[in-house]
């Protein structure tokens, strides 16, 4: 530990925000709150809105969902577009939406949703919204794709986005954070919910004496500076190149082994592959199998519960981990009793790897485990 | 890391809550929040406070007057009962303001005000609010005391009790630790402030199946299960015994090199000391001086910014740390011209600790750098 009102502490927190801005494609302000992403997404909404506040989202799985649930909760009168999980935002109708609606204080989007493994068209659904509603803020759920995607906040128009600390960041959970434009602050300065602890003028405030209003989740801080230095050092390309390689060898992986893939072709995500438990498969007999050895899946949320497991692929993840996990699968899958001709797994996820010509180069975080 | 919406993650979450309620001594729920302190406070007031209910605060430094401005910041009427800092909350002024207030929906009272390094004495505050206010709940800040000194939620009556991990469980910033009892639990049923992240009955209810609401701040949950196991250990008494020894030694050492106490005599916390700065002393000399000899000195806060400095002394500390800390400052002082016989500070300290007939004894944390 360091005296986070100390000298020692001013470098750390000016180095974080300096390289994270290239992440975020953003010339403005970066705050970092000491909370988990939920707790970004309530500052976001607590920051820029008010009570009464007219406002579109577009949620298509559990995370989108809870950043309209939190807007209504603070008194926004919200209007859902529904898409149904597993597809992506269609554009088109996020535009028909907006223009059959009377007012629109701000747009709640989700980048890339984590329950689904979908990642929304952001580029054209922020070109949407900038083009009909242009007033409207754009608030932008991007927790687990910015840094591990590209994302130009400015160049977008985007006004508050939102991620945290252990998704591409590489960092343990315990750290939003948010970056805001010029419209954001504007908005900021006449919203009306009450705020405290998320209250961004005082984190701003204290930033520019480079400290942060309340004590900070420092060992958190240290963790995201050392992946800044990793992702620095990398280059955002490679970094992004590589999410992409190990997303299409997961996606591979999983369909020569009979899986079925949740999200829509076209839509998938770099940092997250949902596939489907296979219709009268035994999933909890296959998640214990997988963890016997060593794999760890995510099983699905909510109504997904069950239904779906999920493979993360972000942050410290390389070609190798990927080809260990498909080789799991691939072990579990012949216990299970499916009809695998051995190490067709493998080859076609390092085929689909090479494939993409972005083989993963990564030496400095080669043998992390993340991804075990 | 591990899953935390796996089983991985239960016994640990399980392992936490139980070790933390004897320190707390309550048979009650404890809640563990991704925030630090502060965030733990505006948990506190948005769970069991309305916009126009009436509070008597009674504050006397920097975070009791935080507590006090949140619950106003959420549109509660605040009532402070006025204290000058360095002294105690006195029991008697604060029962002739309950007596005199027609009505009375909370008190918030400060266990130990880090900012002043006065320990207020909350076994007779409580009871004063017991007793002419049994409706009232009593809501504690006892972030830097419990788990350090002795704090009795259930005997003591009182409702909501709030820590954070980097005190005196010895884990980095990041987890706010909530207690809260059954006169709590039924007004947290009835207050109407909007509150989603830090919802207190989202965080019970996911704590009875062993998971969190949201994503916990792992690692810290990792560094708190390993403070408890340090601390049950070597068991409450003799941690808070070691306290008060180190204690002792901080203020013997302190005054033996001339510097004056800030707070009151017989109300001096178990674990922060308050020196004054000495009139016409250059401080940022002196604390430039000690942090080149490795000892980081905590300034004062708000307007005791320069006029006092602090030192910590609570969580993973031993004796032996506080003797090289005085050490320090015996040179230090030499240095800044101070009339000082070479051993004074230290011997007072040994002395001091020795007179406590309660010298530190803690093998398991010894040689740990926590002081320095």
């Amino acid at each position: 530990m360091i005296n986070h009102r100390g000298p020692e502490f001013v470098p750390l927190l000016t180095r974080i925000v300096s390289r994270l801005k290239p992440f975020f494609g953003t010339q403005g302000d970066i705050e970092i709150l000491s909370c988990v992403g939920t707790g970004g997404l309530e500052a976001a909404v607590v920051n820029a809105l008010s009570p009464g506040d007219t406002v579109v989202a577009a949620p298509n799985g559990v995370f989108g969902d809870r950043f309209a649930d939190i807007a209504e909760l603070f008194g926004a009168s919200v209007t859902r577009l529904p898409t149904p999980w597993g597809q992506a935002v269609d554009p088109i109708q996020l535009r028909a939406l907006l223009e059959a609606t009377a007012e629109c204080r701000a747009v709640l989007l989700t980048h890339n949703e984590t329950s689904t493994g979908v990642l929304n068209p952001l580029a054209e659904l922020t070109a949407v919204v900038r083009s009909t509603r242009p007033e409207a803020l754009v608030m932008v759920d991007t927790v687990s794709a910015v840094g591990s995607v590209p994302f130009e906040m400015d160049a977008w128009g985007v006004d508050i986005a939102i991620s945290a600390s252990q998704k591409g960041w590489m960092a343990a959970p315990g750290a939003a954070i948010i970056a805001v434009s010029e419209r954001g602050w504007n908005a900021i300065a006449s919203a009306t919910t009450p705020r405290f602890y998320f209250d961004l003028v005082r984190h701003r405030d204290a930033q520019s004496g480079g400290m942060t209003a309340w004590t900070p989740a420092l060992a958190v801080l240290f963790q995201i500076d050392a992946g800044l230095e990793l992702m620095t050092t990398e280059g955002p390309a490679a970094v992004f190149e590589r999410h992409e390689s190990c997303a299409a060898a997961t996606r591979a992986g999983l369909t020569a082994l009979g899986f079925d893939l949740f999200a829509a072709s076209g839509h998938r995500s770099p940092t997250v592959t949902a596939a489907l438990v296979a219709p009268g498969e035994d999933w909890p007999r296959m998640n214990r199998a997988a963890r016997e050895r060593g794999v760890v899946l995510a099983e699905g949320l909510g109504p997904l519960a069950g239904r779906i497991f999920r493979i993360g692929h972000l942050g410290s993840v390389t070609l190798g981990e990927i080809l260990d996990v498909v080789a799991v699968l691939e072990d579990v899958s012949v216990e299970m009793g499916r009809d695998i001709t051995p190490g067709a797994g493998v080859a076609a996820a390092l085929a689909a790897a090479m494939d993409s010509r972005r083989v993963a180069h990564a030496p400095e975080v080669a043998g992390s485990p993340s991804a075990r």
